[in-house]
């Protein structure tokens, strides 16, 4: 399909991009507010870095797989899809085509026109299907070697961000100096995240820096309120 | 947009299974993950507990909170794209249309034949923005009610499945007792949750109910291993 330079200057952000904001947002908040939680639960440091650190395992390795596994998944759903497409461009071609016509109809084609478009595009089967997938069904053809990429970048971003918090722990001796020290400095990482994240998305970084600290210091305060009550 | 009978056969699953299937499926790995690996290195149940709820309202808060802030991001990226689309058509209409012309061009049409029904459909500027909206950009827009009861939705599932590992823990004395039980129940729950998910995508639920149970289980012992390995 032809692409004009116009088009291009839409913003859309990597998948990359994607991938490692999914995976920091996640990483910076859960430990974060796991730890926080457990310092005001808990005598000793060291419980908060083993649960830590299991934690960070855990959701790494749920998160990577899990979206490996739904990467995958997308994919066969697309084949699928695309199969049945095919089969239907053989089995009841009028239909399809009827179909595609009424498509361009409804965005105020004139019937006539609408037909020939639909009769025109049909005499290549390839294309004919890639116009199905994407208009009809609005499926793009996923990448096949994005799924462990993806995985790898979502996981690895999850331990990055989730070892800012639990840092001040390996150093400070004292719980309460640990907890205000992973305070400090994960809700400046996640100002620092949420600013960088909403220049990449909707050019309000400085509303996304705020809305990300708040939601990390909202999750923190509940955890420690909920341990606080049991312990 | 004419809908015909047979488009929709295709099988989408519903945006409120898609937000139950997101929270429950980390709701069911990580804190099962996370007391499985505390229950390596700590000594009290309590603790296990402590952490693990605190865990849940963590990730619950932070799946939930950063849904919905998602949620209001994709509105207003879809309002923003919309706006300039609009100014576009007013200010560079020409370009707008040779751009829509181009796209049946490549999926076939004739010059003459795009050329026209670019012209036609220009003529209803609001049809002609939808159809740049979704087929240009690939952009749909977003239902603005669905934001909070998305971040609810999601939420509640992740406390639900939060909770199947963490049972067994409120009724055993021991720790050999509880971590048992809670294997069995989650790995059991994760089955049913894979198989049901399953049937809901990709309709190869046997598949899905293992490999489900499988990134829950890797997890797990991943979580295990380093928790043991510090303690």
């Amino acid at each position: 399909m032809p692409q004009t330079q116009h088009v291009e200057k839409h913003f859309t952000s990597s998948a990359m991009v994607r991938d490692i904001v999914i995976g920091m947002a996640d990483g910076l908040t859960v430990p974060f507010a796991l730890a926080a939680g457990l310092s005001g639960a808990v005598d000793s440091t060291r419980v908060v870095i083993t649960a830590g650190l299991a934690e960070i395992a855990a959701g790494s390795i749920a998160m990577g797989l899990g979206g490996y596994l739904a990467a995958r998944t997308d994919a066969e759903h697309y084949a699928s899809e695309r199969a049945r497409e095919v089969r239907e461009t053989i089995e009841i071609p009028e239909e399809e085509r009827r179909e595609v016509a009424e498509l361009f109809e409804g965005y105020g084609l004139s019937r006539a026109l609408s037909k020939q478009a639909a009769d025109d595009m049909s005499k290549d089967k390839r294309r004919w299907i890639d116009f199905m997938m994407r208009f009809e069904l609005g499926l793009e053809e996923p990448d096949p070697r994005r799924a462990r990429t993806s995985a790898l970048t979502i996981a690895l971003s999850y331990v990055a961000g989730g070892l800012v918090p639990l840092a001040p722990y390996f150093v400070f001796r004292t719980m309460g100096g640990a907890l205000r020290a992973s305070i400090a400095v994960t809700l400046l990482a996640l100002l620092v995240f949420g600013y960088i994240k909403g220049r990449f998305t909707v050019k309000r970084p400085f509303r996304s820096a705020w809305q990300t600290a708040v939601v990390g210091g909202i999750a923190a305060a509940a955890a420690f309120a909920i341990a606080k009550l049991i312990a």
